[in-house]
């Protein structure tokens, strides 16, 4: 738009497109609400008054204005759904911009998984700011589908809606003075740098703030997070379905250090999405749990604009995008209307239609599954205790216990009547014909199989089982569909999930998604797992990150020793 | 500095250069005081803590660390010094970082002016980053030295020292869509484009701020920061030598909008910066005028990093500039020790010897008067009345009133018993020969004459006084000097300031410069004049954008009509 209109606009000497009047309107700036209207032309608000000559005028009746909401860190992969899909739950519930890592696809396709989700966001009905994931392969113990080294990142710098290096989750990589690490490091050093360190203290934490990491999103604990914003970090207080720091981080937030914080969601479940919203939810409920409504706000808007220089957003002021959300109070918070650069985008909780409609880039079948490698037998060869790794009801860390192997035939083999299920990871990226077996205590199988494409972070196929054969059944019915979730029975397949992009997402509608899911956990239950989320503890099982066994493509991985294991412990 | 050995470093496995223990460091991000060290390596801050390891350790013993001061707005040549002697006298009161607009200088001699500051403001003990002048001239009404269009200006952009575009004062052009104003807005529209807006408020703000101007230092009432603020504007509160607003303004801070505050000096004295201090003086005037110590530190630190962008400094932590103040204690803020850069710059009100020295550019003559056509009689043809400029005691604003000519020898002469002084401007950048003649009530001068290069915002030469033969010499002898100022009488200079940088600056210490205009201002009141600050107020004489009458060199201007008057009323 060109600032001579703006200006004429602005003036009043031409009438605005349109007029939102008789709003109360959160200023971000002032910190105050004032009741006044907000006057829209092209993308831009162009000024604040009931009283702006305007095309169309829309009176709000005492409604409040807030700028929309940012999402400062998500991986929208978690969600199951490409951006689109993404945007169609989330927008109505506020947010109009996003900053993604596409860590998850990047790890699938490589640098064409970031190409694929740039493209899959034209067109959306939010802004997608992309941070360029710093860690694929996340470790050196698996195989993965694409290697990102500088030179592939460097190339998306000059990409209008990237804006920085993705979460540096390899911290010892930074304090050891890993040289692949230096090099992207170096190559970000004058763009934000988003950091991951949970529980780094001290003069680690000291070291890895040095290197010019900006954020993090990792801290569980008051102590954690005000020593990262003494140190000068931004702390992203997430929200996350796996993961829900708010409550616990909320007393940190003061009058003096409230600029440096920002609502993260990071991973959100189709379900979660769906029934509690997105940071609309994490804003209702700080604010429900004491904190001042505008501060909620000025975090969720403002200050996410700031520590990633977009000033064209997060607040409501001349020649700032029209990014607004219309709400009803602070205690239900219940988002009514969601323009985007001054278009209404959503309604009462549903995105209105758009023109263009957003692109559905073609993306290439991402499994590789070399069969004729594939054997997920195990020979005892006299061995008679195996490791395996125990699951810990909602959370992610595991355990780790020895056990009496079951022999048969020679094969060690799972018992489901001990709840020890074997688990095998199958390379499917490259074709190695890798295969990690491992065994798994508590996901409590009592006959069939489960299986995942998805398997952070190298999104391998995992699969756990009460017999060899529904093993297989699972991991050729998900490489049937092109990635997915399966539960399986006596060679039949019970529920799935196709998720032919990447192996990571839908092509469904979010809410299909979301019936499938529960029909496959349904389908999981009636297996004989109790466990509140069996598939998210299958996926999480190939996380060779977090403590303490954990299972790979290449074999069992003792992460505290950050090394292989054998499966056998005798 | 290699981001290896900073990780090095800040983890304890190599000595930091320097520690700084026992102190109690004003830390910007959290609002707190922290009883602890700061360790130093190069140019950096490493971490923080007091039993870092260390080549030389200083113990505090209590003293306060804060950042280095920032001044986010300041026009150095008012100084009458150039950027090293400007450092000599700023850097002992704490500030490390000035952003500078050069627009006195580039009036003078365009973007040769803008180079003469980047270059000598190298080598100097604070860092000076540019904001492009964006108004040169200042108007239509007046000859200068340089006209700086966009072309001119955008070639500055890569400039690592240049990070906007200076303040824009032709506000009437940015409204009414000055095409010249809106393509240097354009040329800077993901910069930051400063602003000078008093008194603009309604749609006419909104459009102003619509049209991308960030800040504004110009605000004089609490009501009009809070209208700025409320729309986006950083609000710059200003302690300038000839207007303070700081007293004014600090009931708009509160502890939702105090990140939208920056602390300004605009113009300060020779007299103001050695008998009062710099950016400290405000920040402690606002301490003790109730403003929250920390609050302060905050805004003259951190907010001015911010709002610019300059990320590497404005507070204290790991990997940032090592910019830092060491002080007693927030009621006297007496600066004993100023860091740069890791180094030791000032201590006790002193700068310290550095190495290497700052650069003295070459900078050619800047007068140019073409003296064959200097004829300052004013044949009075009949006419009987003038108009008379009034000057009004320690403010900028002139009156103007229509007064009986006295005549002599058919020419309108000066009147020293009703206080009524000729005043000329004589063109000096481009060899016009054009002459401005008026008068001016409220000098008080009984005889001699003063005269001056300094005359905002074109700066040619202004002289007043009470015979035409010693306003000619006034004028010869400030050619003579390469520019300056000085007070005759009777065919004799009775003082002078030489200020041969532009005719704005000396090339002497500012104790130096001080004194001479001491000795200046006293020869001034010897000739009679009674004001406080007869030279500041011949110079802006000559400013035609302030009310209500003005001189340029080429005529008597109304203010009010923006645009020429005779001299004769009748």
């Amino acid at each position: 738009m060109e600032i001579s209109q703006l200006i004429r606009v602005a003036r009043g000497e031409e009438p605005a497109e349109l007029l939102l009047k008789n709003a109360r309107v959160v200023n971000v700036f002032s910190g105050e609400v004032e009741e006044t209207g907000v006057a829209i032309t092209h993308t831009r608000v162009i000024g604040l008054g009931n009283d702006y000559p305007a095309q169309r005028t829309l009176d709000l009746n005492g409604k409040y204005i807030a700028p929309g909401f940012i999402d400062a860190h998500v991986h929208v992969e978690s969600a199951m759904v490409p951006p689109y899909e993404f945007a169609r739950a989330v927008v109505p519930h506020g947010t109009t911009s996003v900053i993604i890592d596409p860590h998850e696809i990047a790890n699938v396709l490589g640098v064409e998984g970031i190409e694929y989700m740039l493209e899959a966001s034209k067109y959306t009905p939010f802004s997608v700011y992309v941070m360029v994931p710093s860690c694929v392969p996340a470790t050196h113990l698996e195989t993965n589908g694409g290697v990102l080294r500088w030179p592939d990142l460097i190339r998306f710098k000059n990409d209008p809606w990237v804006i920085g290096l993705g979460e540096m989750m390899n911290y010892p990589g930074v304090l050891l003075r890993d040289q692949e690490v230096l090099d992207k490091l170096r190559a970000f050093f004058n763009r934000r740098i988003d950091g991951h360190a949970p529980g780094v203290t001290g003069r680690d934490l000291e070291a890895y703030v040095a290197a010019g990491i900006a954020s993090d999103h990792e801290c569980t604990s008051v102590e954690e997070a005000r020593e990262k914003i003494r140190l000068g970090m931004y702390v992203m207080i997430r929200e996350a379905s796996n993961a829900q720091n708010l409550k616990a981080l909320l007393p940190v937030i003061t009058a003096k250090n409230a600029r440096r914080v920002l609502f993260v969601t990071d991973d959100r479940f189709p379900s979660d999405l769906i029934d509690q919203g997105h940071i609309d939810y994490i804003v209702r409920m700080a604010i429900h749990e004491g904190l001042d409504p505008i501060t909620a706000i000025q975090i969720a808007t403002l200050n996410a604009a700031e520590y990633f220089g977009l000033h064209d957003r997060g607040a409501i002021a001349p020649g700032r995008r029209a990014d607004l959300i219309v709400f009803d109070n602070f205690d239900r918070l219940t988002i009514e209307q969601v323009y985007r650069g001054g278009q209404l985008v959503a309604r009462n909780g549903r995105v209105l239609p758009q023109e263009p409609t957003p692109r559905q880039p073609a993306i290439r079948n991402s499994m590789n599954v070399r069969w004729s490698k594939i054997d997920v037998r195990l020979p005892a060869n006299g061995h008679k205790q195996v490791r395996a790794m125990g699951l810990v009801p909602d959370q992610i860390v595991t355990t780790q216990s020895v056990e009496e192997a079951r022999v048969k035939n020679g094969y060690a083999v799972s018992d489901p009547e001990r709840d020890l299920l074997k688990v095998t990871v199958i390379e499917r990226h490259q074709a190695t014909g890798n295969v990690g077996i491992g065994f798994v205590r508590g996901l409590g199988l009592k006959s069939g199989a489960i299986g995942s494409s998805v398997a952070h972070d190298s999104h391998n196929l995992i699969i756990a089982g009460t017999n060899d054969d529904d093993m297989i059944t699972a991991a050729r019915a998900i490489a049937a569909m092109q990635g997915g979730l399966v539960a399986v029975n006596k060679g039949e397949v019970l529920a799935r999930v196709p998720l032919p992009i990447a192996g990571l997402m839908s092509d469904q509608p979010l809410e299909r998604v979301r019936e499938q899911l529960d029909d496959l956990t349904q389908a999981a239950r009636d297996l004989g797992s109790d466990l509140h989320a069996p598939f998210m503890a299958l996926a999480f099982l190939a996380l060779p990150v977090i403590p303490e066994l954990r299972l790979t493509d290449r074999g069992l991985v003792d992460v505290n020793k950050f090394d292989f294991v054998p499966v056998f412990a005798d």
